[in-house]
């Protein structure tokens, strides 16, 4: 590893060489395919792009521990599904319900608050949690060489977008002191707001009603709305970023799509086309038609995680 | 004027004083009330406070341009209101039908193509029509003024969005080169968008569906979902600005929150509560109270557009 290596836990090989080549290619002054720098744009999945999501999205992990903080004032859910099961520590029973029982969940555990509570819930939860295998708190279980990616990419002049499935003012109250990404350059799934007055001042309410799904089809049209234009680098881990990734390969001029395989069954997990979250399948088979780098991470990463700096 | 005045445009005051002492305040290093760089969000609506927008909003010349334009492939237009009207050059009957009337030639002219189409005919469409009165280009009927404001807040370190009731993906294909605001710091109003395929490509389709109207209580909702974190400093024109100045300023630190009023019958229009066009009533009665900085376009601004460069 030279000292100027701006990638120093990726190891050498094709998949650190073509996101290293691309970035010079399009930032190099006087390179040929020179990109404007307003047009550097890169986005960036979240949930096991660049942090774990296994065996559960940390949403969820969240999610079930606010239904067990609000249980108190809440007795009607010991009897009520999908709360009971959630209340037992029995998840599994409490997801039976699909994706009705999981629209509850998430309204009852992310509305009814203003913009500021929620900002500070989720402040103090994220500081405090831990991973139930690792211990780690989960701000500690990001992607030492995604993070890498993220800052060279800032000093090749790109401007970094995560464009996450992920509650969108979930992430922001902690991705700009973890990754680097300030609150506006974070697009997410949301639900709707409203501007109202409590004692006589002015607060923003979260209501029990989604607004939108940033997903699939979804992670493109919140490019539009949010970023107004197509991106020209795209990272991603799962078939949910398929669209984003066809997306910005589609343009005209250099792009390039990247998926993150994982195949780490010792320092993280293996999984792909059978896993419930993060399935990866149609995007993995297509990748060499679609020119898709496709990252192999027991292979090429050296390192997974930042070493622990807890408690 | 001293050479190093950032504002030369503006008539030395009170009004000149207040902002660019709050600047000063929450940027300079060392400052007692300064404000991280990252805090650092101004937001500005668009018509009537950054360009002119009498007679009538710009996006509404644009409108009516494009029903013209369009109307060979709509015969039955000729007998349709609110089509049959502009075809006749009667704007006023067209708007005859109200709100329902109104969304019907955005419809007409805003959905059924491509972002990327769209993008296009917006473009072409600003690069060549102009004002029926100064017969000047729409983009050179912006306010000297603000532009200076724009250009000294980014030079202390602030970001600036542009908070508009108009259409976000009218504006975002100039306002870079006109404002220097690049499009992912545009927001606006919206109509849905759809991923599809046509011949075998991604686009992303125009639907004729109204998405999120960013004026009045939708002002700070807009902010919350694109910026995701509450402005310090407010720029507007209008009761539609109401709502972001008032959820601007009610923070706590240092906020300022600035009204143009339009004043100048000589050089612009002098308008105020009796017009239809960016009404202002309530925003203007309420500003002492509020503590909002007043701006006289006729006493604070020496000069209203840049040096004309038509044609
Ligand atoms: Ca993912
Ligand atoms: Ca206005």
């Amino acid at each position: 590893v030279r000292a100027s290596d701006p990638l120093p836990s990726w190891a050498e090989g094709p998949a650190k060489e073509s996101i290293l080549g691309f970035i010079q290619r399009v930032s190099a002054p006087g390179s040929p395919e020179e990109v404007p720098a307003s047009e550097r744009i890169a986005v960036f999945d979240n949930d096991g792009t660049l942090w774990s999501e296994q065996p559960m999205y940390v949403q969820a992990f969240f999610a079930f521990d606010r239904v067990r903080q609000l249980a108190p004032e809440h007795p009607e859910w010991r009897e009520r599904e999908p709360f009971a099961s959630i209340l037992r520590g029995d998840l599994a029973t409490s997801l039976q319900g699909g994706e009705p029982a999981l629209l509850e969940i998430i309204m009852a555990t992310h509305a009814g608050l203003t913009t500021d509570e929620f900002d500070r819930v989720v402040s103090d939860w994220i500081s405090e949690a831990r991973h139930p295998v690792t211990k780690r708190r989960f701000t500690q279980m990001v992607y030492l060489p995604m993070l890498e990616i993220l800052a060279h990419l800032r000093k090749s002049g790109f401007k970094t977008f995560i464009v996450s499935g992920g509650g969108i003012d979930f992430m922001r109250p902690w991705a700009e002191a973890v990754y680097g990404v300030p609150p506006e350059q974070v697009v997410g799934s949301s639900i709707r707001l409203a501007y109202q007055y409590r004692d006589g001042s002015p607060v923003i309410e979260r209501l029990a009603e989604i607004d939108f799904i940033d997903d699939k089809v979804g992670k493109p049209v919140g490019i539009q709305q949010h970023i107004g234009r197509r991106p020209i680098l795209a990272f991603g881990n799962s078939d949910g970023d398929y669209q984003m990734l066809e997306w910005t390969t589609a343009g005209s001029g250099p792009r390039l799509g990247v998926l993150i395989h994982h195949t780490d069954n010792e320092r993280e997990q293996a999984y792909d086309r059978d896993s419930l979250v993060g399935r990866l399948d149609r995007a993995l088979r297509e990748a060499p038609v679609q020119g898709w780098a496709v990252i192999d991470m027991k292979r090429d990463w050296r390192q997974i995680y930042p070493a622990s700096v807890q408690p």
